[in-house]
């Protein structure tokens, strides 16, 4: 068990929101993926919306509920012609723990009509290492995973060698390790399942995320997505992600930005 | 009048939220700015918020309010250490306009830790002609242009002269016309004063904002600020801006990215 969908299933409530069981392995250590959760609140929203698709999501992480039962709640701001918006919130007993702003609206999968960016240079996936779930040193597991393939491009991953390239970047293959392909909703894993970017820069320390809003440009093609993290600006106690997803078709699907706390020793 | 301040101005009702009279200077044609928008969602906030500096705000746009009489309502998600998360909403009648997630910290105008970018290069201010109210071909009235001085660089401004270079970029110095310097609030303003990046694609048509999130990455120092628009991906219905803000000293001091609906005829 532990498949995407399993561990996103929502049951209805007699006070109109959702029951959810968080799995255990969407997460680092017992922290739940920030991406699994808004995956989750996207998947509650779906379900209030006009629309099919998912196409935006800003999401405010008040504090990480547990592995196990969670209520979300979703309501709708407004279902317009082009685009349905919705808030909704993740909580844990009495403690709001995520709250989300979603739009959902039609996506399709045609070429884009203007492209400025191209997908990231990656070696074959074979030949990027699968990671492991153990983390750096050995001091904590990151069961996601076990249930999300990840494949990083080897000359961004030196700092899992000690050897940080201090350039910001991070690239790599992913996919689901239960072998569904991607989708608006799981995309939302994906743009928050690659290393923090702070190991590529010597950043030391945890780096919880504050804000994550991510974009879904369309529909994504069958297959592993690569994606590219950088890096901004890190400084007055915060570090920023640029997230960049494109599929197999060589088509951006999904982009993001986050910005986390720094506690710097 | 119509001074940044004035125009964010908030009274306290008696059920706890704030009476706001949106200016009618803050807007193109009838329809206010949203980073104008998301400014006095953000001053609600701030009232609430037990530390000083906003550091985060993502919005939904959900309908546009007229300029005059609107609500406003906040709320704290979470009070914590390091920051102080809550949700607020812009509402008219019984419409709800704006929704918004809001973070605030403790900002400090120290160099970056580490920094991946460099200010945009641009001619000195009194090089880039300071746009006009009146939209290109004369076919509305871009007001905010009035309280907010918006020079652009040349290079960038072809499609004014009916020439946009195909690029995806604008950029330019921003300062607003009160003579007050840039705060974290009046920020989001700067975010979201720029032309339309459509406007450089000949991707013609209205691009309403659908969601916007900002980052406010260090206290701006006194002066304008530049700022670069790019765009990532059209298609799908939907067009990207990635802004970024620069103040006098070199620093970034803001970051934020839009997803608007593109309606191609």
């Amino acid at each position: 068990m532990g498949d995407f969908a399993d561990a996103t299933e929502l049951s209805p409530r007699a006070d109109g929101g959702f029951d959810v069981d968080l799995h255990p392995k969407w997460a680092l250590e017992d922290k739940p993926n920030g991406g699994y959760l808004l995956a989750v609140l996207a998947r509650a929203a779906g379900t209030l919306s006009s629309h099919p698709h998912l196409t935006a999501l800003s999401g405010s992480f008040v504090q990480s509920p547990k592995p196990g039962p969670a209520v979300v709640t979703a309501e709708v701001l407004r279902a317009g012609r082009g685009a349905t918006q919705l808030r909704a919130r993740l909580s844990q007993g009495d403690r709001p723990c995520v709250e989300a702003l979603a739009t959902f609206g039609q996506l399709d999968e045609a070429e884009p009509w203007w492209s400025g960016t191209v997908p990231v240079a990656l070696p074959p996936i074979e030949d990027c290492p699968r990671s492991g779930v153990v983390g750096p040193g050995g001091a904590f597991r990151i069961h996601i995973l076990d249930v999300v393939e990840q494949r990083l491009d080897p000359s961004t991953s030196g700092f899992l060698r000690g050897e940080p390239t201090g350039r910001g970047l991070i690239a790599g293959w992913l996919r689901l390790a239960d072998g569904t392909d991607w989708d608006p909703v799981s995309l939302m894993v994906a743009v928050d399942a690659m290393p923090p970017i702070g190991y590529d820069l010597s950043a030391p320390g945890w780096t919880p995320t504050v804000q994550l809003s991510a974009y879904v440009r369309r529909l994504p093609a069958a297959g592993p997505v690569r994606i590219r993290v950088t890096c901004t600006d890190v400084g007055a106690g915060q570090i920023d992600h640029a997230v960049h997803v494109w599929d197999s078709k060589d088509r951006l699907v999904a982009q993001a930005t986050q910005i986390c706390a720094l506690r710097l020793p």
